[in-house]
Formats: structure tokens, C-alpha cells, sequence
């Protein structure tokens, strides 16, 4: 049905007859458009492709030869063919700064966070080894920093290890770690190729920062395990049985010198980052901080045999590069299925922190990255690390922060880090032999510190009470019982909140603004007058099966208040109830159904029932369903103003 | 934060400047309000009450003295205390008649629908007599007819043979049967109780029609088995199971006389439903036809003795009202759990069906009805129910329409039905006995047709492909699985399209309508003109976590769309992105991120970010996070012609 507009007519302008005092009752300027109807298929695909093509990845290939299109689809394959064409030497300093900076950061972090994740040090190198190459050739982020991290191992550990004991059966477990880390690449694949990249959506900001928060807590508690030097120390990680565990060993458990280097390095740690933060200039300062923390700590028990007094070290770190593990992925029996249930969470989590931070630098530096996409190349990279013995890697957000502040221009930046961990693999590794544990958890302690973010819970505290409870709720969950029930928690707390958004629409009386003809929310505007005889309510939302019968009795309640406060004040009754549709985009059979009803109650109440902007859809299935017949169609109005002074061109005069 | 309103600047309005080429760039009549703050504990309650009491249950007790609200109290738990004051002799007439013709066409159904509970026919009569008191005790509806329907029966059926064989353990799978009659009254209590009634509009209209649809075509399927006379019948309630069931027993399982029996009779079933259809002063028709076709058929059998010719009857229907079963509820076991499982399931699709039914008939008549308390009746009355011998009642569609148009006018009509039912169980029952099963099959797919709704399938596709769809696939889900699985297919593609409304909020570039002030869709009025140098994008939905990165997105492509359009057209660059607000309820921490990572974008292009008419909410939030700092206070508008005149008034000029 086209729109049958009258703007031929020589008639004067709405806005400015309502100025004017001039009422025109019978006819105005506009009409409210029917949009020309599109037939089912090009509204199919439509739809198809805001859903899962939105950010419109074939929009180069348009209108280019087939040669061109080739090398267009590898470049959108391989992303370094694109920008490695345009590659300098002014670039390549950059990458170089920022690479050795975060390989210095990466090293001694690395170490720690395979120990999160029960797995013996070397494999937290292995994995800063593969993955930052595979992932600097498919990857289209310049600034991410590719690698373990803390929050993925602790849930890497602690899923492993409730269904292998690591430290009884450290083959199998590593084993069902591999088989973990392949699916969890398969997923994020899977994801990225099937466009369901929105799915991690659904995870609120807000119950990330809480999940984060408890996650940064927890990791921090385990780590008083290597700060004090306790041997026996509980494998269950919420807060209740750590502290248990802390205080039930402070008269034998804990060992003096142990805490001494612990207490040492952690404050200088803490120190230097002070300094960074203070300066953005001295950001190398806490960047480097953990490695000359290694080597002093190192050289010192080295000196002192201080292992001998009841330091724990490091010990024994395996030399080389990675091994192939292709031929140990479980593809069968029990843990396969374990694996893959393990592999999908644990994929799930690092993809949103690597998109989260790929997302961030990009709209920093003022360049685009295709969520989907890059999730394909996450998920190829853990793959590939899956059979060459590497465990789940994704992007940090302290070491890509710092390869950001080093100047980084492109993804060189991760080869040249991949470069300095196979050097150490190959040459170093049998001088951390000496490291004490506890320096390891004073830089855990000191990385994760970042990652409880108060300023980033107080600012949701001032924005939205009920997405700090979904933070609140997330950060309770894994600091008190585990990191999974933490999400459980934040995954049920978001989904809850969105339903809750569609079930409980907000609506509002509108009223006039003083000499204009704009008409709003009378609590947002005071000084905002109701026109008498008329209430004027809009619906703040679509009107779908989750809310039609709410918003149906919410405006009858609307009405009957009106109609109560009117009586009292002996003001003119209620002829008109105007629904303002511009917020209502969409409408569905039990929406239609609701406005029905709606028609029928005023028509018994003798109250007229007018709508005042309805939308393109929302127009479409009204004319579809003939719901513009059972309330005429001239009962449908372009704006709030040409309703009001249709159905009482007096009182406006009266009032203007 | 107070608004501060301009309203007493002596300016001329905006709407009427803008027609008469006088621009005042630099001050407009009103700002943006912001609502005044309210403290967190008033938030919170109207955030509560909003969601759980959004019917406001106390308001009739405000401003009443305490002797009053004790009855008001009572009468709330008990309606039948505030109608029965003002019951009359004229209301009586009308549901005596109401009464006897419900009761007539229960009868007959009950005693088949027991069989599709897998249960001996006095127990669908049991759940005829206790019920529909209880309910009239507590029910508001005025219309609903209490009792055993096809759904449910059917639903209940599949699920409890499913855990005991029925044939075998006839006691057990009775006990069961209560135990989960009991835990379905036990669940709609509760949940209106806690007032979380709202869930069950989580299964949209379209997945209904779907679902019933389906359910109708099962429940007549299975029918075949006492219209031909099979005797051996699968147990699967598939169509494909059923289907080869009826065609391998063709030679050998068919008796032509069961279905000469089942055939005249469900003809004249037929027949009789389409001339109450035909003229609506023949509704009584159709409504007595089963007794009719129960006697007939029952005297025919009796004299002939066609039993003994291979019709089946139903040979054995106890006498008297309902033994009590308190003791036969499992209240401990294995069983306990799955009754709990079967009755949740069940009673949920019973206050589906009853609220729907209830609220049909309000509106048609025009009464309210307060959905939590009918769930708390129906609730208790199951209960009661299970601790009677009767299993999961509630409203039946096709009596509560019988009673209705028979001009029922209290719940009295339930007492009329009930006291028709002990009459019956008490003195009539030994008759039944020689009753052919082909008719009450007959009975059962007449009465089921009407479920099948294609008309309401059809409008569903007319208006949304994406219901049509839910629809669908319930109805295929039921008719080639089973109800369960159709029930779960309605569920998730309820909450999918629930998903997908909030993950892909439309977009749309609005123009300006020639010779006014209004800015609309130029999608939806092709009439509209773009301004030349501004792209205007209304975003039209709440800006929230789970949409915030796709709205980012979507508005820099629109951008990147119109930039490319106005170069080849070498018009004038866009200088100024206006995005409009209004239909933007709410915002969270996410999309507060999102627009700020907006406005970077934008800066770095050198287009301006302005935003016209943002709500109170997001108003609130946008200060909370100190965002208007950011992209300056005075690039906020109270109108989207204010924000155009703003940054681009010599274009405006010109083209007016």
C-alpha cells in the first residue's frame, strides 16, 4: 500500500496553525505512511542480514573483478596481507619497543598462570609461543597481546581439575587439557563462522566487571598459598575455606623467608605500578618490574640456598619448544564429552575478553575489527596451540595496555614477543630453576590487582542500581563459592534483566510544553500542562506477547487515575486517550490482540481511542490485521499535536 | 538534579520560527529536563511494584478503616462474598440455564477425556464435581467453566505413562496421577502467590495456537483407536506411529461396526457444531448433541448387544462422588520428584489455558481480572482436587464459549454443572456401562476441532513471519513428537524472538516532512527530505548490553552509507550526526561505553555528535556518567528540528 500523502494540498502547516491559534479539525498536512510492502523473501533476507550479517563483511567484494575478489578473500583471511603491504620501518619500531616490553611482562607471568591452571610452567610459555603467530597472521587487531591468562586459567584449573585430580594424574589431566583447549577453538570457530558472534552479548558489562572482580579475589587468595609458604593448603577456592586454610597454618605452615621475599618483591611490584599509573611516561617501569623481580629473587636464593630453609622454587622447568600433542586430544570416550563441555565455557570466557579488548583499542586508535571474524582467528589459534601443546591463550588486557602505551603499530608486536619466548624456551629456561614461587605469586597478586575495578563498579552503582546487582551478584558468586557458579550467576542475572526490560515497558502521561507544540513526559518536564478532557500516554517499548496484556491494564490503570484525580478536581471528563506509538517499533499478534481489548473497554468507558505516530512495521501489521478499521482510520494521527487538536480544537484554544 | 527550564525566556517558539525562516541558533525555548532525582528506596519499591503488583492489589484497601479492609480482605480471597451481595433471581435464571447446558456437554467429555488421561472414566467426572465449587468460591472469572480439558488431559497422559505403565500399574499411575494434580495446584498457587504470574506470558499468542493446533491433531489421532475399533494401538503419540498403527491394522483390526457407530455419530457431532456455528441462537444445539449421542448410541448397544460383536464399551464406571486420596499422594519416593516435575509442567499449561480464558471473556464483558489471585484460586482448588480423586482441572475453551452465550452471569453456573455431575456420579453412572467408546472418541474430535485454529494462523502470518514461524514449529513439534516436545519448541522460539528484539534494534535515517517541523522515517514517508550535511538516525530501542556494540556499529555503517552517497553526488559532507533518542528507554553502563566510544569515532571523522530528546531515564544516566560533559551540554535538543537548526542553519534556510 503506498503512502497517500497530501502534501499537494495547499493547507496550512500544522505546527504553525496550533501557533496560530488557527484549528483545522478536519485535515492535516500528513498522513501517516504505510511503507511500500516488501514481498517475504527480500523481507527474509533483510532480516537475516541485520541478524547475522550486520556489519555487512562482503560489502568490498561489491562490484570488483573475480581476480580482485580472490585476493580480497584472502586478505580477509589473512588480514597481514592486507596491512603488511603498507608495512615500514617506522612501524616495525614501534612493534619492536612494544614487543620486548610485553615479552619481558609475559615471561614470568606466563609461568605463574600455568601453575593456575595446574599445568607445569613450561606449558604457560609454550602457549605465548604458537598462538601470538598464528594469530598475528588471521588476526585484525594492532594492539591486543596474545597469550594465557589469569582469569581463563583459574577456570581452566579449577573445571580440569574437578574431574581429574592434577596432582595424582598429571598425564590425563594434561591430556583433557589439550582435548579442553581444541574444543575450546572449535567453539570459538564455530561462533565466528556461524555469525553468532553476538552471543556474547548477552553477558553484561556489568557482570563482567563483578566476574572479573571475584576472579581477580580468588586468584589473588590462592596465590597467599606461595606468598606464605604454605604447603598444605585447601584445593577449594571460595573465600570461606582459603582463609580456613591461611589461619589453620599461621603457626606451622607459614615459613618467614618465604614471606620475606614475598612481601619484598610484592611491594616493589605494587611500587612500580604506582609509578606507571602516576606517569604515564614511566609505563615500561611496572612492565618490566616482574622480570628484574625474577632474576633478583632468582640470583638470591641461587646465593643463599634459601630452598633449603623452606623456599619452594620453581625446580624443574622443561627446555625447548612446544611438543606436538596432536596424538593426545581425547576424540573419544568419557572425556571427550567432558572436554568439549569444559572447552565451550572456558572459549566462551576468553573470546569476550579477547573481543572486550579488541573493541576497546580499536575505537581507540579509530579502526573497525569484525567481531566475527576475529573470533574465527581466535579459534583457529587455540586449534592449533591444542595440538602443540598449548593450553587456552587469548588476549590479556594488562599486557595488550601495555603494548598499547609502548607504541605498537600492527600484530608484529605479538611475533616479536613470540620471537623472545621461543629464545627463552630454547636458552633460558633452566635458570628459573631457582625462582621462588612466592615471587611468581607476588607478580599474579600484583597483575591481577587491575582487574578489580572499583571505579568501574561505583560508576555502574550511579547508572543502574540493577546492573550493580548483577555485579554485585557475579563477584559474590565466584569470591564466595566458584568461579563457575560466578557466572552462572552473571549469565542468569543478565538474561533476567533483559526479560525484564521486555516484560515491564515504562509508560508516561505526556503534556503540552508551554508555547510550543510539543508534547512530553510531564515528570521529565513539570512544567509540561495536561490537555483537559484528553490523556495522552505513551508506550515505551515494542508491545510483544511479554508485555501486551501488562500494557493494555497499565494504560486502563492510567486512565481510571486520570479519571479519579478529574472528578476530584471537577475538571472536564475524559473523552480521549491518545497512545503515542514513536517508541513502540514493533508489534506482534498478541500486541494487536492487547489493543483490541484496549478499543473495546474505551468504546464501553465512551472514551475515543486515537493513535499519534505509529511506526513503519507497527503501521504495516495494523493494516494488516484491519485494526485501522475498527478504530477508523482517520483515529490515526502523524503527531501528538494534529490528535489533540482533532479531538478538542476547543479546549486548545482555550488554553493557548 | 532540577530542571532548568527556559520556559520564561521571552522567545519565540521553535516550531513557529522554523516556518518562518527566523532561526535563533544560539537559544531554544526549552532544554532537555531532567528529572528530579529520587532517592534509591523509592526507586527500588516503584521498580518492585512495578514489576510484581503492577495491577496495584491494594488499592481498593487505602483509606479505609481497619473493620473494612478486614472485609475487603475477605472478599478478596473469597469474590463470591462481594458478588454474592448483590446476586439476584434475573442473574439466577441465566445461570441455571448456563449451568444445565455446560453440565450436558461435560459429562460425555469428561468421561473421554479421562481416557486420554489414561484413567478410569469416573475420575473425569470426579474432576467435575469438587473443582468448579472450589473455584466458584474463589475464581473472578465469570465465564470460565471448570473442569478436565483435552490439553491437559492429554499433556498429563504422555508425561505419567511415560514413567508408569498405566495397563500394568493402575494403582501406582493413579497415585502418580495425584501426586502431580497436587504439585500442578501447589505451582499456580505459588506463583501467584509471589506474584510471578507474569511467566506465563512468556509463551507468546502465536506458540499457543501453535501448541493447541497440534495438541488438537494428537488428541483426534489418537481417537481413531475407538472410532475403528483397534485393539492393538501403538503407545507413541506421533503421527507416524499412528498413522502406521491405523493402516497395518486395516485387514484384520478394523470392526465395522464400532465405526458405523463412530462415524453417524460424529457426523451428526458435525453437523450440529456447524449449525450453532451458522446462527448463534442455535449455540445449544452442538452443546446438547454429545448427551444426545451418548444415549442413543448407549440405548442402541443395550438392545442389540453389539458388544458382543466387537464394539467396545466402557463396560465399568464406579458409583458415587469422590473417595478421598489425601493418602495416596506420594509425599516421599522416587516418585515425589517426578510428580513435582509432571505437575509444574502441567499446571502451567492449565493457567495458560484457564488466564486466557479468563481474560478473553473479561474484556469481551468488560470486568478485570486480577491475574495472581485467579492463579491462587485455580491453584487451591487443584489441590483440593488431588485430595479428592480428581486430577489437573481448569477452564475449558469450548464450555466456558457454551457458557457464555447460554448467558452465564456468576460463577454460579460452575455450582449449577457441579450439582448436574453429583446427580449423576450418585444415581446414573451404572448407565454409562453399555456406552460405545466410538462415540465418546466421536465426542472428543468434535469437541477438539475448534482448537484447530486456522483462521488465527493465518492472521498470525499475515502480520509476523517470525510468530508464523513459533507457530509452526509448536504444531510440528506436537504432531510429529510428542506435547512435550512442541511445548519446549514453543518455549524456545518465544524467548529466541525475545532474544532477537533486544540483540537487533531497528535503525532508521529520518527526514524532514516538506513544509513542517517534523522529522519521520524516510522509509516509511518517501516524501521525507534529507537535510543536506546532517545524517539523522533514530535508534528505536533502549541502548542495552546486549545491543549496545550493534548500535554502535550500525550507526557508524549508516554513516559510511551516506558519506559514499553524498560524494558521488557531490553534495555537501555530513558535518553532523543527530541521533534521535526518544524511542531510547533505557541505557546501561554498556551503552553509555558505546556511545562514548560513538563520539571518539566521530571526532576523529570531525562530525558532530548530537543528541535530540533523550527520556528521563536516560537523561539521568547520561549525567550520572558525566556524558553530557563530554559531548557538551548544548548538543543536547529537546527536538530533532531544534538539533537540525542548531548546526546547520543556512542549509535550513535554503531549503525551506
Amino acid at each position: 500500500m503506498a503512502s497517500k500523502s497530501h502534501s499537494n494540498d495547499e493547507m496550512d502547516i500544522r505546527s504553525l496553525s496550533s501557533s496560530r491559534c488557527h484549528v483545522h479539525n478536519t485535515q492535516y498536512l500528513h498522513k501517516v505512511g504505510v511503507p511500500p510492502k516488501r514481498n517475504l523473501f527480500r523481507e527474509f533476507t533483510a532480516t537475516v542480514k541485520e541478524t547475522f550479517f550486520a556489519d555487512d563483511p562482503l560489502r568490498p567484494f561489491r562490484d570488483q573483478p573475480s581476480s580482485q575478489k580472490l585476493i580480497l578473500g584472502a586478505q580477509a583471511i589473512f588480514p597481514i596481507l592486507e596491512w603488511g603491504r603498507s608495512y615500514s620501518w617506522r612501524k616495525f619500531r614501534g612493534d619492536i619497543i612494544a614487543g620486548l616490553t610485553i615479552a619481558s611482562l609475559c615471561i614470568p607471568q606466563d609461568i605463574g598462570y600455568a601453575k593456575l591452571a595446574n599445568l607445569d610452567p613450561q606449558y604457560g610459555l609454550y602457549s605465548s609461543f604458537i598462538p601470538p603467530l598464528v594469530y598475528a597472521f588471521m588476526g585484525s587487531s594492532r594492539d591486543i597481546a596474545i597469550g594465557p591468562v589469569a582469569v581463563v586459567s583459574l577456570l581452566l584449573g579449577t573445571m580440569l581439575s574437578s574431574e581429574i585430580d592434577p596432582s595424582k594424574n598429571a598425564v590425563e589431566y594434561r591430556r583433557l587439557a589439550f582435548t579442553a583447549t581444541f574444543f575450546a577453538g572449535i567453539t570459538q570457530a564455530t561462533l565466528g563462522f556461524l555469525r553468532l558472534g553476538f552471543l556474547i552479548d548477552f553477558l553484561s558489562h556489568a557482570a563482567i566487571v563483578g566476574f572479573m572482580g571475584g576472579a581477580a579475589v580468588t586468584i589473588a587468595l590462592q596465590q597467599l598459598k606461595g606468598l606464605l609458604g604454605i604447603k598444605e593448603f585447601t584445593k577449594k577456592p571460595d573465600i570461606v575455606s582459603v582463609m580456613h586454610s591461611v589461619w589453620g597454618n599461621v603457626h606451622h605452615g607459614w615459613n618467614w623467608q618465604t614471606i620475606l621475599i614475598g612481601v619484598i618483591f610484592l611491594s616493589f611490584l605494587l611500587f612500580a605500578k604506582y609509578i606507571g599509573k602516576r606517569n604515564r611516561k614511566f609505563f615500561w617501569v611496572p612492565s618490566i618490574a616482574p622480570l628484574i623481580s625474577v632474576v633478583l629473587s632468582t640470583f638470591f636464593v641461587y646465593v643463599t640456598h634459601a630452598e633449603k630453609k623452606g623456599v619452594q622454587i620453581v625446580r624443574n622447568i622443561e627446555k625447548g619448544i612446544n611438543p606436538s600433542s596432536v596424538n593426545q586430544i581425547y576424540f573419544s570416550g568419557e572425556y571427550l564429552l567432558k572436554g568439549l563441555k569444559i572447552g565451550a565455557v572456558a572459549g566462551m570466557i576468553a573470546l569476550m575478553e579477547a573481543v572486550a579488548i579488541g573493541r576497546t583499542f580499536a575505537s581507540m586508535k579509530d579502526y573497525q575489527i569484525d567481531g566475527n571474524k576475529e573470533m574465527v582467528a581466535l579459534g583457529v589459534m587455540n586449534v592449533v596451540g591444542s595440538m602443540t601443546s598449548c593450553y587456552v591463550a587469548t588476549g590479556s588486557f594488562s599486557r595488550s595496555a601495555v603494548n598499547f602505551m609502548a607504541g605498537c603499530e600492527t600484530a608484529v608486536s605479538n611475533i616479536i614477543m613470540s620471537c623472545v619466548v621461543f629464545l627463552t624456551l630454547e636458552f633460558i629456561t633452566p635458570l628459573f630453576k631457582y625462582t621462588p614461587n612466592a615471587v611468581l605469586a607476588a607478580i599474579i597478586i600484583s597483575a591481577v590487582v587491575g582487574l578489580f575495578d572499583v571505579q568501574a563498579a561505583i560508576l555502574i552503582w550511579k547508572i543502574d542500581k540493577l546492573d550493580f546487582v548483577a555485579c554485585l551478584g557475579a563477584f559474590l558468586g565466584v569470591v564466595f563459592a566458584s568461579v563457575e557458579i560466578g557466572l552462572l550467576v552473571a549469565v542468569t542475572i543478565s538474561f533476567a534483566k533483559i526479560l525484564l526490560q521486555v516484560t515491564r515497558p515504562r509508560t508516561a502521561i505526556l503534556g503540552k510544553l508551554p508555547r510550543s507544540s510539543v508534547y512530553r513526559n510531564i515528570q521529565q518536564y513539570p512544567e509540561a500542562a495536561k490537555v483537559p478532557g484528553i490523556l495522552i500516554v505513551m508506550v515505551d517499548s515494542a508491545i510483544y506477547f511479554s508485555n501486551s496484556n501488562y500494557v493494555k491494564e497499565r494504560i486502563l490503570r492510567w486512565l481510571m487515575d486520570e479519571e479519579e484525580r478529574v472528578k476530584a478536581a471537577c475538571q472536564p471528563t475524559i473523552q480521549s486517550l491518545i497512545v503515542e506509538m514513536s517508541p513502540v517499533t514493533d508489534i506482534d499478534t498478541s500486541g494487536i490482540h492487547a489493543l483490541e481489548e484496549l478499543h473495546r473497554s474505551l468504546q464501553k468507558k465512551g472514551v475515543q481511542f486515537i493513535l499519534a505516530n505509529p511506526g513503519p512495521v507497527v503501521i504495516e501489521k495494523l493494516y494488516a490485521s484491519n485494526f485501522e478499521n475498527l478504530i477508523g482510520e482517520d483515529k490515526i494521527f502523524l503527531t501528538v499535536a494534529d490528535a489533540v487538536s482533532s479531538c478538542a480544537p476547543k479546549q486548545l484554544v482555550e488554553e493557548v
